[in-house]
């Protein structure tokens, strides 16, 4: 009977001591104790991102943070761009349309990243808003939010970022970076169980929330404001979700914050040069530290490559999405992932992959990783 | 150092073997296996309030679910009823102004409950959809539901009930009362901790979500019909609470659910008695079994109260809201509340009144409830 092991991007696996304080007494949200977890957990993330700006925790999933940024910031008929080059930029989509915004699609190649210049280019004077991704989960690409926020530097337009996946992962800095709204969520790098949505608000995007006239009701960020500076939210917030995520906050400052990024640029440079070892290639053209999608060739079917490393090893990985059902593995070493952790996931599957018949010399890829790794355990 | 007793309308305790529930390996929602727990959730669910019609469960609080109902129904301009009497009544009127729509405000006192002839009356053929409270967690009200969805019968108007606090303590079958759209959450009568919503869509209400134009994504109830076609959520639904949900629901099967509705008649009743017993008045005309809501005399002030149960007896209870703010307190018997819990509840209640020099017979609070409870432990 394997022991479960958690290899998708999210939910990640948790930290026993994340466990623990989850697991005690009920937190009363209206009690005199409340508004200090409140506060710690807002300085926990504003120092991770790490930004400067306003940061709320709402009760939803990352979705939710995502439309609690585009009803706050946008009045009906705003024309917007995003850019779609996988299943979460396809979100963005979904969501300006679902608003009925005139929504300009930069439609990318599923494993491509954005180029910045062009989709600077795409922004008119009247455009509201761009939408984008920094770590498309679904092809594990990189998007340069960085060089982006440089291009759109000097004009109107708002820059929204889906941090969902990225954020604790990579450096966010909002302010630094010109990001007027970046979203996340409890249950990737921040390693606490789905249920908490995430949202920073610029001065800038501030601006926008006076003038937006969309309809919006449980996720307006001006309910948000006036209860936070209470140190309460407006509705019931996640009081055991929240108490995870004070620890885990905590556990990331006490590793510090380049010392965690290193960590995930490490392990993901690990799998990606398992990967080249084991004569298999990165799918993504600017990959990621958030987790590796591993492209297979015809002869190794993916969903039986993720069934067996479930029934023998008890990993879950991330399969491809959507006409990538199959022909992709997505490797996360997000969460609480150690170097041991990868070594465990990289030999479980050259097992595997020798099962199903794919040749290659036995340790390569473990060999590969622990050359990546070897230095620093 | 007094041990922490909770008995706030919400959240409420949680049972060790929801706790221990919640504690395992994190569940993949992708997984396997989720499709089995989500449907377990959702079959309990089902039971529990009782309904025949689709449930579904969302990642917000119930604030959430109730703007999912309203979005998911109505279109701009739609004429809606909405009665408030009390806190809870008013978020369904700043909802629907959110949303823009032509509200009639059934405005009563607090502490009153509604008549439902009254109510229907000011149903126009043109009026949407009604929305009310079943129990009124600020006064410790129970609306006539049943009553009302009677009068109710015949017209195209569909009845929304908000049953975050009342499900569990109270009998909500949604189909024999003619109710379109309930809402609840996790953290009430459940004993699970806040984070998932809950919603249930009779025939007549799909009916409407599908000429309804207001906007929606998050809470677009299409799309989670289709997601838990295949056992699914649309976006990632928080997996640890649900397994806590799935235990509860388990729990509330085996104790029986008119055992349970039993439990919570007769704890309530026993605040009730002991309420009187103490020379203190019910501050609720028609009280729900919920909770109960307690008027203080002007010699006694309801934060000195709070401050001293919670500081020598560990205890928190609810306060007076808005303008009762000292006034009141309110002692819920919602969650994992046992006879022995209501016992402990009153005996503290006895020593911190009499600590503010209210006088009365010491014991005779407590005496009442044990008449109550008696016969029954």
């Amino acid at each position: 009977m394997p022991k479960p092991r958690l290899f998708a991007p999210g939910p990640t696996p948790i930290p026993p001591r994340v466990q623990a304080a989850m697991a005690g007494p009920i937190v009363y949200h209206r009690g005199p104790d409340f508004p200090d977890l409140l506060q710690g957990v807002v300085r926990g993330l504003k120092a991770t991102f790490p930004t400067p700006h306003d940061c709320f925790v709402l009760s939803s999933s990352g979705s939710g943070a995502m439309e609690a940024a585009l009803v706050n910031i946008c009045s009906p008929d705003d024309p917007v761009v995003v850019v779609q080059a996988g299943q979460f930029g396809a979100k963005w989509t979904a969501l300006c349309k679902a608003y009925g915004l005139p929504t300009d699609i930069i439609d990318l190649p599923w494993g491509n990243a954005f180029d910045p210049k062009a989709v600077a280019d795409r922004v008119r004077p009247e455009t509201r808003a761009v939408f984008v991704t920094q770590s498309e989960t679904s092809t594990g690409v990189l998007h340069d939010v960085e060089a982006l926020g440089k291009e759109l530097t000097n004009t109107d337009v708002l820059l929204v970022v889906d941090g969902v996946s990225s954020v604790v992962a990579h450096p966010l800095p909002t302010a630094e970076w010109g990001v007027d709204m970046a979203v996340t969520a409890s249950q990737k790098g921040l390693m606490v169980p789905p249920g908490i949505g995430i949202i920073t608000v610029s001065p800038k995007a501030w601006e926008a929330v006076e003038r937006a006239r969309l309809p919006r009701f449980y996720f307006d960020l001006n309910t948000y404001k006036d209860a936070f500076q209470e140190g309460r939210g407006p509705a019931t917030l996640p009081v055991t979700l929240l108490r995870g995520l004070k620890i885990a906050l905590d556990m990331i400052a006490e590793e510090g914050l380049e010392a965690v990024w290193n960590r995930h640029a490490r392990h993901a440079e690990a799998v990606r040069q398992a990967t080249i070892a084991l004569g298999l290639s990165v799918f993504a053209e600017s990959p990621s530290n958030v987790l590796t999608a591993i492209s297979l060739p015809e002869a190794v079917d993916g969903l039986a490559l993720m069934d067996r490393l479930r029934s023998h090893h008890g990993i879950t990985v991330g399969g491809g999405l959507a006409h990538l059902r199959g022909r992709l593995i997505r490797i996360s070493n997000l969460g609480y992932v150690d170097d041991t952790d990868i070594l465990t996931v990289l030999s479980a599957l050259e097992q595997s992959l020798r099962a199903l018949k794919w040749t290659f010399q036995p340790g390569a890829g473990v060999g590969a990783a622990e050359g990546v790794l070897g230095a620093e355990i």
